[in-house]
């Protein structure tokens, strides 16, 4: 036993092995609708910026602080004062290499073996993996009605050895927007029996309502309780650039640090530069791109109708990813693969985000649609439609 | 109790408050010797070729393959094999973020909570962080003449739950260049014993012998037990941008992705494309890095008899390192401080590299010269000398 060997392979690359052997003609190309990530690259200001600062800044090339930058960690706490309308200090803010290791920094200042955490599932199966690798045993939270967490469930599975409970809004991969007053009752709960709430905000730039998702940050003891999470990867294009933040009391960071020297050093700097020049740059590009991300969720949304009567249903549906039940016999796991071969079609089946044998996970599929435009939605919906394969017993007799 | 809680603070950013409060003269400025790490950025020629990569190619910005670009693995290969006389195929080699990350990834392909590693000691703080976090015991193995381990005394520490030794050379901290036929007695150890050697090379292109420094590669079961460890940062001034190199058996890469995906999806891009161009155009560029660094190594001995004579011994030098003993009555922690105050020198205390109450620790100074010139040399040296504080006890009766 290793603590790699507790968990599965990472399930973006699993499902890049369905390729293998398959060609696709030039009339019906692959639609790969399996990470969330943008295909095309910055705006070339944003580029240019990066260039510039290789060609002249030497800082750009050395070792920075753990932590990360100090201009930025600063125009994330002036960035999040205003938006969140509380009190965030640039102490408050560690810049981590991408998300996923502001999570992974998050767990280790707050767990140890045999310590648990609460994820609601479907849940994102990276968090899964680094419980896993940690000792760290995850409670599964299965969601209700909206794919919407419920804080009372949540409550009766906290044990004395529950550390945290888990929350990604908007939703990886439900694609779902968790109301402010729900994310408010998860705090409350957390801050009452002791526990952190992490709450990964990765999507955050894409969420369809405006002003602030939720007031927490407006609590003068927010920081007693809340671990939250950042990805500038989706707002600015860099995902190949690894930058995210982790925003939580500073004693916490000082914790983080320690992991954060050790399994990097620092963020890289180019990329924190980028970073920095899209939040001071790019606020209006970015609400271009939002919109766009919102009319391509709307074309989902446009296409369901058809979908529908072939047995579909949209179970959620916002930021990157729609959240689809599907109508056949088989299991999820089992028809990926085939609607590679069979629809030309790449997503990740509901098994890669639920726990073995969950019934949701069996009958559901993530499309991470934000990479395929408009007209991209409506062939790839064509496509899922009409496939003729065995339906399931309640379908088949509906 | 938590994994982070479980280990002492990163010990270069603990050195940096010593800082804090004290000014250093213009005509006696701070000599920083604290970090491994290049002060100039990479040649104009590798940041111009970061630059046309921000501006042209749109992969610099995506996410790339966990395991790092197929292009970059397979130059790995193609020079390891070439400069080793071995057998290494790109499928051997995983990119990492940085060499940090690459011994994070192989530890958690090898051990679980409550096995055991073998770390000589003086140890790279890093390594013991991480097995301290994993919940890992780090099992001591104190050199002996020559700052070298001894593989006897490893053989005696070995036990069921021993998974692997960890050896770095050219050695951080003690300079020391493990001859050849150490390290294939380690070798030898390792497999028959049916654990892995964990080869850290950060600094191998510092070393000041002329062609491979083992013939570990040679052998066709390498892979079976070796892990050999990789950093760009030193080679071609990258640092900043956080690339490194773990080369092993295709079977235990495709475990340690799960780590790499989960810990930070991919390395990041510019960085890759950087270790790529660097190692196509720099050979040449190197030599003569190579060749500055074995003069400052040089400028280190030369400077030793004035500091002999104040009963300072040098125990080790080579690639970025010198370890010195010092003469003193007080522990290297205490004094690490007061040399900053009294003589503007930052170094860490070997207190930071061995266990609590080790009698080497407690003697002695880690002086990471690479980023200081001859003549600054001179100088750090002189600044050592005279300090006139009190003796231990058999130098003062010396």
């Amino acid at each position: 036993m290793t603590r790699t060997s507790s968990t599965f392979l990472p399930p973006v690359m699993e499902s890049r092995r369905w390729l293998d052997g398959i060609t696709f003609s030039a009339d019906r190309p692959l639609i790969n609708v399996s990470q969330a990530a943008p295909v095309d690259p910055p705006p070339h200001a944003l580029r240019q910026a990066i260039a510039d600062a290789a060609l002249t800044q030497t800082d750009a090339h050395l070792y920075g602080p753990v932590l990360g930058l100090p201009e930025l960690r600063h125009e994330v706490a002036t960035q999040w004062s205003a938006g969140y309308g509380g009190a965030v200090a640039a102490d408050n803010v560690a810049i981590t290499s991408g998300c996923n290791q502001a999570f992974c920094a998050a767990i280790v200042t707050l767990c140890d073996q045999g310590d648990e955490v609460i994820l609601p599932t479907p849940w994102y199966f990276n968090h899964k993996m680094w419980l896993d690798m940690n000792g760290v045993r995850t409670i599964p939270l299965p969601v209700g009605a909206g794919l919407l967490p419920d804080p009372e469930k949540a409550a009766a599975r906290i044990t004395p050895r529950t550390r945290a409970i888990a929350l990604v809004t908007p939703n990886n991969p439900g694609g779902v927007e968790y109301p402010a007053d729900l994310v408010r009752a998860f705090f409350d709960l957390a801050r009452s029996r002791g526990i952190a709430l992490i709450l990964d905000e990765t999507y955050r730039n894409f969420d369809s309502r405006t002003g602030a998702p939720h007031d927490l940050l407006t609590d003068p003891d927010w920081a007693e309780t809340l671990i939250q999470l950042y990805s500038f990867s989706k707002a600015y294009r860099l995902t190949g650039h690894r930058v995210g933040a982790m925003i939580s009391s500073p004693q916490r960071l000082a914790e983080a640090e320690k992991f954060l020297d050790t399994v990097t050093i620092c963020p890289n700097q180019l990329g924190q530069i980028a970073a920095l020049w899209g939040m001071q740059n790019l606020a209006q590009w970015l609400s271009g791109e939002r919109a766009e991300i919102l009319d391509r969720r709307a074309a989902i949304e446009d296409n369901m109708p058809a979908l529908e009567t072939d047995g579909w249903r949209l179970l959620g549906c916002g930021a990157y990813f729609a959240y689809l039940q599907h109508p056949f016999a088989d299991s999820s796991a089992t028809l990926a693969p085939k609607l590679v071969r069979e629809a030309g079609v790449l997503l990740l089946p509901g098994t890669m985000f639920t726990p073995q044998g969950d019934p949701l996970g069996l009958r559901s599929f993530r499309v991470a649609f934000a990479n395929v435009d408009r007209d991209g939605i409506g062939a790839l919906m064509h496509r899922l439609s009409g496939l003729g394969w065995p339906l399931a017993p309640d379908r088949a007799n509906a």
